[in-house]
């Protein structure tokens, strides 16, 4: 980037002295605004369009601002175009560029318009197609918990010699709660990407409102015609109040915070299969094409991806943050800390864009060792539940057999054993209603069929679930 | 609260030494759950009618049962009930003093039932209804927005001699930019509003699932009817996976995210309110109602309400922040991280319950100096792009139109004199189309009246603005 | 708390109309600042002495005030004092019990003094305390880390037949790096709580400034004696500057930064407690005493401290969030939203002191499996480094040695075995100065015991890190 | 930079599957990391020293290794080094590098080092020196505070006719509350920098470690001196556990601490700034070279540096929140989430570092209208305090004289009159010791002068305030 100052500044007028060096470093945008130039310039064409139709500029002036601005464009899809540091911002890049080409005609572009309403629309259009896009995502990786829940519930699926669906423990407290079924695991993380699909989609709708023609804060008595340029760019209507649009940022803010929200739930998503593919639980292997290994110790295979989902979880709420605290301070209309908006926007879609998309790749590339889910599945008296669950059946109240139970695995967990390893006369000690035959059908497989309530994690259940996403997503 | 622990532990079964005295009061929750038991007990009524429905329980059962839980909420009601810290949390007392009343039936409460969907269950009841609060209580605040708009439409409802409607000075950079109509500034809070009330009921609805049922994350082997306990309970539907059911609180993080953004607009309102009631301002009286002195300097009048509904933006952030860092970090199902979510809810929902209240009853007892503001509005040049715009619509490029103005201004204010107080020497020195005549034109008044463009400042426009949001509120 | 509005405000003098009840509800601070009572009467009491030993107050005066203050701690230490809502605050609520019992020489207690001093006092005594309390005990922590690595130096203190030093699992990316011994682990936290407690004595001694005699900004006409009362309350000196004593809240940021980073610190021992108490790791007991059941499954034994303390951390984090986003917002100097800093202050103080409390107690409790934890080192592979440092040693370039020894793992990776199951033939393959006596030595207690460099893993080395750490502790 | 993936990964050994194009991109940090080439090449060269002097390489080996990496080193400086994505990060790329310039020796290099311990030196020395800086640049503008306290104190440095030292309004609430001296102003904030400045220098001391030779986690088993290296670069000692060496980061926390606290009272500063550049307060000109204009509103002159600093404290605070996130949900030791550590601590420092130049720059140059202020500091009976002050001094009790003194404000603000606008009677009629002299003799001035308590605002209190700091900075 260019970094001489020979422009002389678009609003210089008034001022007598030259800016200070250090501050136009501390002004200037273009470094990370120039991202909106292809929406700078969308708007511009639509604007000018505008400006032919109602009169305000003749159909020659339009023509060559039109061919102007496309001829700038393609320099910018080209790499060829020159971002000058001391122009400050896209806009005024743009615009020096354009009168560069063009001569004075180009200074009619801004009629009727200021940076104000013409930096809301670019952000707004950059802002509603992230949101889209990362609703899109989010869909995908959806999909791909659909289908990976499909795929476990036969044994097909996985690494192992186990047959039936894949078994995994359920966790409450990370202490082996209740055996459930590895598509269960997949459709809970489904429906939360759902959640969070609707959460950008209803975000994209609620900002999909034009500011152009606000121009500084209170409209113009130019005769614009703002319906057409908000249909132009593809926007539902133009905002109705001038100040509100040229001066809120909430749709960037429930953008970040619909982006924290996911970013929380792939946070929880890496930080389960960190877990399960340490050694200790064993449970799954990553591809090597997701993991890296170690400059010192050369058997490492570190799940890198789902740390840095995890560990980025961070930054997109340090965006949020850092935006609520930038508007909460700010009295209407714009004040320059808004500037402060664009990075956190851009960097928190970019995180989310390459997670989506590495977790679609990487979860159907890894592998499940059935066997030693379902080992885990049996561990620490997992089916304790049910055997409560028998009692309660009988007639004894739910707190009663708790406590029977409880003694029961205390007695079990002291001797080293499992309940079914119980003699017929420690069970009929501790309720009339047990026997050794009763423990003998506390299997996992009989744990997880049995859990047939609506969205229980019974196979049936299960397999109605996948069936519904799969027509839900169509 | 009484904080012995006589009662023996529900889940105490499995354990042979007594919990550490410190580690309960650490565990305890009851101390801010209790707030739930409205909402704990219309669960366990709607589960023990639908266990009877069901057969799991008899008919007599359920009686019984359905009698104490009244007779314990009516306790709870009258302020008469005892919570205690050893029974831990607001699930625990109500059962224990259900028991306490009505004997071990009390225990078959418990079945096909866990504390994890019954907190679920228990917290999103509250929270759906706070949503709904919410946006109902930003409705409401939007209608006096909208009152006041059309009260300031013309300048009766102001403390001045003034005649038309209140013009207030537009800023950018908190520098008088644009002179705009008081009106116009309500409306665009309006416009803000508007959306908050959006995103709270879009959360309400996305929320508006009952995870009863999903038991302690597997689902359970009775024969329940889930489908039955969610309608009852006012749900649109059960959710749909069990671990999801009981181990998401994204709802809350989407509740809160819109606190935090409705609480960014209320302290930029607030800082606004601030500003205009200061000495040097002048704009605006606050209410005695609602303003404090000062036990020091008896001429104080102090906009606390403001500057607490400002600072308070500050806590609502941190209980988003809380509650996003918290989940994050938590692999599926329930943990006990998670018992840290309720506080910041709660916190969050009666900060902005009490300063939309407030607001509501503030802002028309508020009494705005038109004169004043008036004045201001005529400062700082601020109809010099009225001037630019007339050279613009000559013919002008509007670039040099706006460095004409410019160096005007400059002369203006290096003399102590307005635009409108240059010769015409002076003026068509500047450029040949300007004279006196023109410069006299450029007052406030005209300058609002000409910002015709849809969602300008022009009278007609607020007007049309007002009756369309008046139609809409309905 | 009475919630009627019988007193007349004491700064009600300039006001016409009534305080709306709401607004005072929200104003009032009484329902959490009560806290600082001790506090505010200490330095009311300050206060009063010297302003009888300037003169200002008479000798019977100050006696008459002292008695009254003396007595209105009383009440309040017994329980007895009645807080009052309509009171607003603790300074109003002790004030106005003073004149109850004293009558109106009550007033001249306030001479010489402001609100604004007066609170900057009470929660400056308030934090520092909180800071060097924490300061003690994190020490305290700290010390109980020390004694826990010396008990595990030896395999006395562990539940296991092995001999020798406990060995443990180190990880990076939670995968096997390397074996290290557990008295090192315990040491790492050791050295990180060293350095919180070095923050929290900073915070102290740069905040040990009384602000008392600042009055409402700007000092006082009055001949007082700020060094005086600094002395009295235990401060180093007074504040400089009165703007900067009244409005500054840094102090209070300072104390909540190092609360954030010392929670940072007790969530991640957290996080690794609950992983290393899962079945699948299998590690470590934790204490009964510490650790709770389920109302469901009755084989539960949660880790519920070591969730608690990962997940306040959030609020933690909240409160830090919350305060710096008030005090960024606010002029010069005291504005009402800095009512917001107090609350955050204390939740953090009492969050981190009750942790703190549970792990000194609960660590010491907790039975690690020696066998379990040897077991686990050995896998993955863990000693590969060290045959890769074995080729270097030989003068093979430290990256040769690392491809080598790469391939190795993998070549046994894929076969099931470890490295030291590989033949004679397959080493030497790899490489010539490999054999299977090479490999043979590759065990866990040689490779710890080999990381002889200072602050490494070697016995000796964490033999003399221990020393070192109990004679700085004393 | 080179994107393309020809280097073979230098820990592929183990891997029989090419990295995935995006992972790499996602895991690759050398686009921030490159940042610390420098410090790379330091420890590396401090390093390679070390082996030479105890005997690990020979000197001829040593010597290339220099040669090579001062070779590196002056390409990096020069701008021709070629940073490639494919090489990972920093240190990936300059050993490569290094290995392309000397050869196989070059993998000696890494003999007793591990990258997690050489990125925790690289990042401990940049954190270090960044927080020097800091502490140096708050000191240099605290100067400038200072300077500019004691220009003020006479009105020479004002730019109106006004005699004396310059007199602002004091404010709480941000309304008038008492007059105080402008110097007086400058030295609270002189205040808060000098507690800046201490708390990055306690953070710099703090973190004065050389984790160097930690390796990856554990220690290495080759005999060399930490002591050694540490001194080489700079630290004051070695860190002295090795797990916690190469897995802490609350040295980066703490500067991200103190740099918030920083934040929050640069934005306090502009806030101020920017309110009293406002037409409306008029006390202040910026300098034309730290503002800028408006593309459509030639008259603007907007305060962009303040509105910018103000708005970047939300960045700041962001950075923070998100490094705290990132490390509580960390096990030990390294995990790969820690490489979101960089980028807060960098754009902290960047952004804090130009702040501090441009005010130091630029409120030298700002113009204070003194006649303005001491207008304004008249306004709002600012002087009602001193008398309250002046019946508490006759005897009356502070309360009773506050509320004769509220009534007299409200008989003066009811009529639009100033308190020593009262006639003798009214003033009689509220209080038999006052009268019309007395009245008259509430000056700004007086007022002023008579604040002569310690740290107060009186000119002499000011000037030894002045005296000191000037003193203190050398």
């Amino acid at each position: 980037m260019t970094q001489t100052t020979q422009d002389k500044k678009l609003w210089g007028g008034r001022f007598a002295e030259a800016t200070d060096g250090l501050v136009e470093l501390f002004n200037a945008s273009v470094s990370f605004d120039q991202r909106l130039a292809e929406q700078d310039i969308r708007g511009s064409l639509a604007h000018v369009a505008m400006l032919g139709r109602v009169g305000i500029l003749t159909p020659d002036e339009v023509t060559q601002i039109q061919d102007g601005l496309n001829a700038v464009l393609a320099d910018i899809r080209a790499g060829t175009f020159e971002w000058r540091l001391d122009r400050e911002d896209v806009h005024m890049n743009v615009e020096a560029a354009l009168r560069d080409r063009i001569g004075p005609v180009a200074g009619k572009l801004h009629t009727a318009r200021s940076r104000n309403d013409q930096v809301a629309v670019d952000f707004r259009l950059f802002t509603k197609e992230a949101a889209l896009d990362l609703a899109g995502k989010t869909r995908a990786l959806r999909a791909v918990m659909v289908a990976e829940a499909e795929k476990h519930l036969s044994s097909d699926g996985a690494v192992s010699d186990a047959s039936g669906p894949v078994i995994l423990p359920g966790y409450t407290h990370l202490q082996v709660a209740q055996p459930i079924l590895l598509a269960h695991w997949f459709m809970a993380y489904a429906a939360m990407l759902e959640r969070d699909e609707g959460r950008f989609r209803d975000a994209a709708e609620r900002m999909d409102e034009s500011p152009l023609g606000a121009a500084a804060l209170a409209g113009t008595p130019w005769p614009i015609d703002r319906q057409a340029t908000a249909a132009a760019l593809g926007f539902a209507r133009p905002t109705a109040n001038s100040l509100d649009g040229v001066g809120s940022r909430d749709f960037a803010l429930e953008f970040l915070s619909a982006c924290a929200i996911l970013a929380a739930h792939l946070s929880r998503l890496s930080e389960e299969l960190i877990l399960y593919s340490t050694f200790e639980f064993g449970f799954l292997s990553l591809p090597d094409s997701h993991t890296t290994g170690s400059s010192i110790m050369p058997q490492k295979k570190n799940p890198d991806v789902s740390e840095l989902a995890r560990g980025k979880a961070g930054r997109v709420f340090g965006n949020l943050m850092g935006l609520l605290t930038v508007v909460k301070g700010t009295p209407l209309a714009y004040n320059k800390d808004l500037q402060e908006d664009k990075e956190g926007v851009f960097d928190s879609y970019d995180t989310l864009n390459v997670i989506l998309r590495l977790y679609a790749d990487m979860l159907p590339k890894s592998a499940w060792h059935a066997d030693v889910t379902k080992a885990a599945a049996a561990r620490g008296f997992s089916t304790a539940t049910d055997l409560a669950d028998f009692l309660a059946r009988q007639g004894v109240p739910f707190r009663e057999a708790h406590e029977v139970v409880g003694g029961l695995v205390g007695l079990a967990s002291r001797s080293g054993r499992q309940l079914w390893d119980l003699t017929d006369a420690e069970l009929r000690a501790a309720h009339p209603l047990l026997n050794a035959e009763v423990a003998r059908r506390l299997t996992v497989e009989e744990s997880v069929r049995s859990r047939q309530s609506y969205g229980g994690t019974a196979p049936e259940r299960v397999r109605e679930a996948v069936d519904a996403a799969k027509a839900a997503l169509g």
